[in-house]
């Protein structure tokens, strides 16, 4: 009897430990006013996602020897696309979407569509095509003016003489049978847009190598996406396919690191603001769409980044840039932001000295820019990468990209968790570039654990293939115990909360989400239960 | 000059803060009590571990792709052991080894000598040898009474009857030349008993899957280890080999779990109590042995541990066992724990009941047999061996094994900071373990910028190949920027300060590795500088 009053007090005192640890957790301040609702579809989506631990991910599949739930994505993708719990969360209401990088967020095949109507695109190789080659010898693509439109006609002719361009369409028509035709045109130049999973687990399994191929993808697709008229449809169809996944809002990241984008004219002429007007009309277009079809869609707005390889005398061009870009189109400049692969570039505080003065500018032109940093991703404890999570804090940054290594650091989790700096974390980015080798491994639990405001994002989702938010949301469900609905929910209205819209926009924002949320619910318990 | 005062008073703020962040740190407490010869050997190992970086982990090395310091334990061993830096770790006095497993301590090649020499052991097989499956067939081992030797001569012969004993050394020297002959012998054999790069990151690139290979590299040996005249050399071998790498006291883990182990007859009749009658003595012959080479050796306790797949019934008999021998052996017995994949064993609030007793039972006997706990050695979030922690802790664990997943518990990080709860934390076991990818990955940062007490540890390196503790040594100095040499003298140190022996023996082993430390910081400085 003492033994069983001691085993309960044990309990009690277990219970109550266990709700402490997890107190910090952003969704368990709502858990007691879930609806009555969201907890049973809340315990509907734990018993599939059980039930599918113990069927689908221990069942043999070809080709993938043995897999789990959040292993590494691009193995696991075929998996997750034939899951209950991946078609459940596809439905999901996604809120904000605040880490992409624009040049990466539409389907690469997509893409090469966009890219054969415009006959200016044209093509070309420095060294010969060889099978042995096929995968690392990459496309160059450009528009060349009227003028200098190509009477070439293939690229894998013995007679191609290399460094020439050649037509795109012609190009592939002409692919040679022994890279596979056409078909093998389009794979080819697929392949050199977008990482599989023998380069990410294989090949370049280390940071530093994927990295290489990582940046080779945006110098092949930069090409065709930065010329006026492909540009206008890249980013409707960005939004229309995140629209489609269910995300409300989005605050991509623009690289404006070259002055100019390449005109209908095929002239290298088109100046930042235009490119601004460009997504000015092109927003206002499928919110009016949107509207008329009475789905939801707040809108967008941009943060404006430049490159971590720049001088800092060089960062001043930006930031004045920045600075009359945001002056005429104070609705769409919605932060700065230095970008590219931080173990390699230059830390933060090599650009201490003119971030600190864009601060005292835009205090003295009434204007704010918040800066939104990437730092910590990386794996290092101690490097430039890793330090860049101080800089960026006492900079003032409003969010962190990636923070990775945050989790390292007590003291500024304490501090994004009390100042409410949000981090923007990509769990399959992470895991692709080489930073977690599955989600299993991911450090997200200790930020949800911490207190500290996150928002999943997807950053370079036409290079991973993880399109729209769902495979994200996907991997954080499926690797926890402790991660259910509510706690996806709570990232998707944190997403909103921590976004750079005002007050009153996120009003409205929360309005509409919440909504969707409660239908989302509903749908869930009709046809789940 | 306004803006040079600006960027002066940012980085003053700068330097604050990331002191402020690692103020927790262990060794930083001690950071302004270095003698200026610490603060010199710690500069030129930090220049060394740069200077490698650049030169031997980035050139080619025949069958290592992209090496990189930190790197995979199996892959990048015959690197490590070309670099200075293993050199100047291989001298480092390491403190006390305080998780090892200690049928898992002694080199397999050892192991297999010892063996050779015993007329009593016998090898068998139950499936014929083929060159497809002598990774997967095993060999069966055990030790045969005199009366029943067997007069079989070869395993591999056509005539072999399957499931019959071959005397061991007639086994090895008919090996068939098809397998290597004799030295084929010695591969398949010790290839059973360890685990190699391609099972680890290759076959069994899983938590699930290489558990299946570690497990069975333990039935394998048991058969050899678990014979009384090979026991005493075995832990004789553990000493010497412990000590000839700067380790002074060890705290080895021993399975109890069968009850007997076979005796120099061949019959399984040797109780725990003999074990530690033989323990203690060969311990007395080291002791004598070191005492007379004057080198430093302080000794040996155990910690007494079972299975984590038996019934909480089944555990009250252990429980009677460890009480009854640290009774007879009170300096011998140390703590207590249960073993085995947190993964797919029971967890040990199955166990609460009859271990809330074993407490009851130790007061009332006068004895204090600490808990020092394996737990949460495992991925997994929210899972049974995530929670393991929680119970470790309220049922009063001295310190964690493994605490792989305490990371994401911030009020138990805070608990074992405040309370002084050490974990033991094994770098490479967890890598060969697949918790980690590499030990860039490892969550020890986190441990160590949270002020959590740590100690390194082994774990099991006659399968990993860790020998000692200067490889796992080696890959926390590696692998971080904010490690340095004062950072690994805090954690051997620290290893003394959370053992179980009293504040005399504990006072007495940090006088002499205070002698020993000193040397060692002389030594780095007149090889080194």
């Amino acid at each position: 009897m003492a033994s069983l009053i001691a085993l309960a007090q044990y309990k009690s005192q277990r219970a109550a430990l266990i709700a402490e640890d997890r107190s910090h957790r952003r969704e368990f301040r709502r858990t007691n006013l879930r609806s009555e609702q969201e907890i049973e579809a809340d315990s509907i989506v734990r018993r599939i996602r059980a039930a599918e631990a113990e069927t689908i991910w221990k069942e043999d599949h070809s080709s993938i020897p043995h897999p789990f739930p959040g292993m590494e994505f691009l193995t696991g993708k075929a998996i997750i696309m034939k899951t209950k719990l991946f078609e459940i969360l596809s439905k999901m209401p996604k809120g904000a979407l605040l880490h992409a990088h624009l040049d990466a967020t539409v389907n690469a095949e997509f893409l090469l569509q966009l890219a054969m109507e415009q006959p200016a695109i044209h093509v070309r190789l420095n060294e010969a095509l060889t099978p042995a080659n096929l995968s690392t010898n990459l496309p160059q693509f450009r528009p060349l003016p009227e003028a200098e439109f190509s009477s070439l006609s293939s690229l894998t002719d013995v007679s191609y003489p290399l460094g020439s361009w050649v037509p795109l369409k012609a190009a592939r028509a002409s692919f040679a049978p022994e890279f596979g035709g056409p078909e093998g045109f389009d794979k080819w130049v697929i392949g050199s847009m977008t990482i599989n999973p023998s380069e990410a687990y294989g090949t370049h399994n280390t940071v530093a190598k994927i990295w290489q191929k990582f940046t080779s993808t945006f110098i092949t697709s930069t090409g065709l996406i930065r010329f006026e008229p492909i540009y206008s449809e890249y980013i409707r169809q960005f939004f229309r396919s995140s629209i489609d996944d269910g995300i409300l809002y989005v605050e991509p990241r623009i690289n404006f690191f070259p002055k100019f984008m390449v005109g209908a004219d095929g002239q290298d002429n088109i100046p930042h603001r235009e490119w601004l007007v460009m997504f000015d009309r092109v927003l206002k277009e499928v919110k009016g769409e949107m509207a008329q079809q009475g789905r939801g869609f707040i809108g967008a707005r941009i943060i404006y980044t430049t490159l971590r390889f720049i001088t800092p005398e060089e960062l001043e061009w930006y930031i004045e840039d920045c600075m009359a870009l945001k002056k005429e189109f104070p609705h769409l400049i919605a932060g700065f932001d230095l970008v590219g692969d931080e173990n390699a570039l230059r830390p933060l505080i090599d650009y201490a000295e003119p971030l600190l003065h864009f601060r005292e500018k835009q205090k003295e032109a009434g204007v704010d820019i918040p800066f939104i940093f990437h730092a910590g991703e990386t794996l290092g404890d101690g490097t430039e990468a890793d330090i860049n999570l101080y800089d960026a804090i006492l900079l003032g940054t409003k969010r962190i990209g990636h923070g990775f290594s945050l989790v390292k650091h007590p003291k500024l989790i304490k501090t994004c968790r009390e100042k409410g700096i949000a981090v923007e974390v990509c769990p399959i980015s992470n895991e692709i570039l080489r930073l977690t080798s599955s989600m299993l491994m991911h450090p997200l639990p200790v930020l949800l654990n911490n207190g500290v405001p996150v928002a999943l994002c997807s950053d370079d989702p036409s290079v991973f293939g993880n399109m729209g938010l769902t495979y994200d949301y996907f991997q954080v469900l499926a690797a926890s115990e402790v991660n259910g609905l509510s706690t996806l929910g709570t990232l998707a209205r944190d997403s909103i909360e921590f976004s750079t819209l005002n007050a009153e926009e996120k009003k409205e924002a929360i309005v509409v989400f919440e909504r969707q949320w409660n239908e989302y619910i509903e749908h869930i318990i009709n046809h789940w239960k």
